[in-house]
């Protein structure tokens, strides 16, 4: 007999049937034993005699295939229950584990989460917060592909850092030294350059000493690059697009998650206000009376920003746009006051939400010769960069684009208080395994 | 006035719009200049006059941005043209250049292609490859969906390898040696005991020393692993029906592409034989008097297969079910023979395709004691995989699943001779950049 996905079983009412899943509730009453099994698709409840089951010893989280008959129940959620005509346990499970996939794993700590990995994930917040996840990379992705953007893959091995070599991995590659990206900057405007709109979800490596809530030192780049722009507004315009689609998804699938954990559903991405970099230091003065930031935003500030939004708005997203030119890589484009005065901001840009830096983006330099004058402005070699600066003489359009950090964008939906938590297998400084 | 792509133009005859791109053909006559203009959407031609155009030095691959009226014109392929009112150079493009997006590259060497891939992508084949890579990733993944798996985003910076240790790249992490992950093996396999069924498209690392035309040091890895499975046949029917509604994509929108490469559409899985390793072995012995073949078939071998399989099906596809265990991983099923004897085969797969093996899978072992059992046997050390057998004990289902490697099938499909073609920017033991 085939077997049936639960989901699927609902339409097969008085048939018999085959599933096979998990054990996620189980109890045993003096005449009847309710089991609910989880599969990929859902959860149903099975009911047994205890004499059927008397020459087994069932526990939670044990690995079985059940042939039973599907019978209509208004009262299940599912609507049909079944009732059990034979039960073969296919791989049973340890029975000492410390938790189980009926936990609230937001009680458990985050290390014996992680070294329970799978447990973890067969809970229903675990579920929830990878199937975000994966829901998140779908609908970037598709979103994207609507508007001509193509999704490429770069390479995670380089010869040299993209911005000067700070923080970087470095691998034995046969005879020579390599490093891991730390970013697809580079390769993506090649991208531009041939393609015109491209995109990537790939990983990206920063050796990072910090021990912070926020910071990995492995971590899945939304990244995105398009041809063709005036300025970032653009960018931020289409970032606003993006992720309103992308809320709108997780507001539909998982909207009552969101309620039940925080109250509300995602916000509406398009009236995110964008607030100049000078502005943001006022508002902080003016409202917090910030007078200690100057030329970067401290992970307060970021915090306080969200919450000056959230009043003003009712959404805890802020735009900061036009950081100063110092701050941001080489190659970034400087930007124009309103009043076309160049005063030392770059066309550079931070999305901010929740509290929390989830993407960089701005426009970049487009010329060979704005470049070379970036690189030895900041005390670089120009040598250095030849095998990317000679890429911009084949036809490179002005352009500029982003990069969401997909652990950090997940962990600020699911308000998750570390983005590890949103990692199935964190990287940090101490954490190699599993 | 903002800029329109050019599939879009159709839609405005009569009407003064702006567009931006490149130029892809340029031919001055003596009364008119015919201008052809792509972008990402595609391309479209521009009648100028020679004095609208006499102050400027235009050239191929200049990047411009174009003001003019939308004509109807039956006999351009799109069903329009442009009147140029106003041409602007946004970045000119060098004029040394080794060739041109107009250029068939398949005439034109990897190395100077590699060495200017922005303006490879530009080009007719270039950007079919790349586009066509991208339709396989899209479809990868929306099949999956469409059967319950769940996309996941695995490590792959690991402690140690997971095959026992060759060929791994290592890596400096902090005060320790870590690798670049061979394969998302074992990851998957614990998001089977979470979410029993998973997908992944994430890069894998062989530091192996070959210089061939079939491998990579860094490849894109098309992973999928899913519970609850009885054999192989079920992985090998799943990846029929996956690469099934792949091809059928991808003939659709490339047929016509793959009409004038090859004279051929992309085969139907669904007809591909499944042929036993012994009887592989046979077939070569009575069609190529192959005597030589032991435990393992040789790459002439697997093209010689798939013109077995060519001749007797049109297809030149072949699965190859029940290598000899002893050269599959540790962690490779056994395979019982239809008669229930245990004859030292795997429950273990390759898809070759038009001669290239695209695809290994199978199923895996799935408690403790068998895997114990089997690093035992292969002269291993239980306790080096002691964070990884502890997953098998929260609940493991039967399992099995397969890696597509993405580039080796771009290649395949697009009938390339090489797979550096088929990569943006190719890793191998020479090549590090760009």
């Amino acid at each position: 007999m085939e077997r049936t996905f639960i989901e699927q079983a609902s339409s097969l009412l008085g048939q018999e049937i085959k599933i096979s899943g998990w054990i996620y509730h189980y109890r045993a009453m003096a005449k009847t034993t309710f089991i609910v099994l989880r599969d990929c698709s859902g959860t149903v409840q099975i009911v047994a005699s205890p004499q059927q089951l008397s020459h087994l010893s069932l526990k939670l989280e044990d690995v079985i295939e059940v042939r039973g008959k599907v019978r209509a129940e208004p009262r299940s959620k599912v609507g049909f229950e079944i009732d059990l005509i034979e039960l073969t346990i296919l791989n049973p499970a340890a029975s000492d584990l410390p938790f189980h996939s009926s936990t609230d794993i937001s009680q458990i700590g985050l290390e014996t989460i992680l070294e329970h990995r799978p447990l973890s994930l067969r809970s229903d917040l675990g579920s929830d917060i990878f199937k975000v996840q994966a829901k998140i990379l779908e609908v970037f992705r598709s979103h994207l592909r609507k508007k001509y953007f193509t999704e490429i893959v770069s390479s995670k091995i380089v010869g040299s850092g993209t911005e000067g070599g700070t923080h970087l991995f470095e691998l034995k590659y046969f005879e020579r030294s390599a490093y891991l990206a730390q970013s697809p900057q580079f390769f993506k405007e090649h991208g531009v350059a041939g393609l015109e709109r491209v995109f990537e979800t790939g990983h990206v490596y920063r050796a990072e000493p910090h021990a912070t809530s926020r910071h990995l030192t492995e971590y899945l780049s939304m990244d995105l690059e398009m041809g063709f722009i005036k300025g970032s507004e653009e960018i931020i315009q289409l970032e606003k697009e993006l992720l309103g689609e992308i809320f709108e998804s997780l507001n539909q699938e998982f909207g009552e998650t969101f309620k039940k954990r925080s109250g509300h559903y995602l916000p509406d991405m398009m009236n995110a206000p964008i607030w100049e970099f000078e502005e943001c230091l006022e508002r902080l003065h003016s409202t917090f009376q910030r007078t200690d930031l100057v030329d970067d935003i401290d992970p307060l500030g970021e915090r306080q920003l969200c919450e000056i939004a959230q009043k003003e708005f009712s959404n805890p997203t802020v735009f900061v746009l036009g950081y100063p030119l110092s701050s941001r890589p080489f190659y970034t484009h400087p930007r124009k006051s309103s009043s076309g005065v160049n005063n030392g901001a770059a066309q550079s840009f931070d999305l901010l939400f929740r509290g929390l830096e989830i993407t960089t983006g701005g426009q970049r330099l487009h010329t060979r010769k704005s470049l070379e004058d970036a690189i030895r402005n900041r005390g670089l070699e120009v040598k250095n960069f030849e095998s990317h600066l000679r890429m911009f003489e084949l036809g490179m359009p002005p352009h500029g684009g982003l990069a969401i950090g997909l652990e950090r964008l997940t962990a600020q939906i699911m308000q998750l208080s570390n983005v590890r938590e949103a990692t199935m297998y964190p990287r940090d400084r101490n954490r190699l395994s599993p």
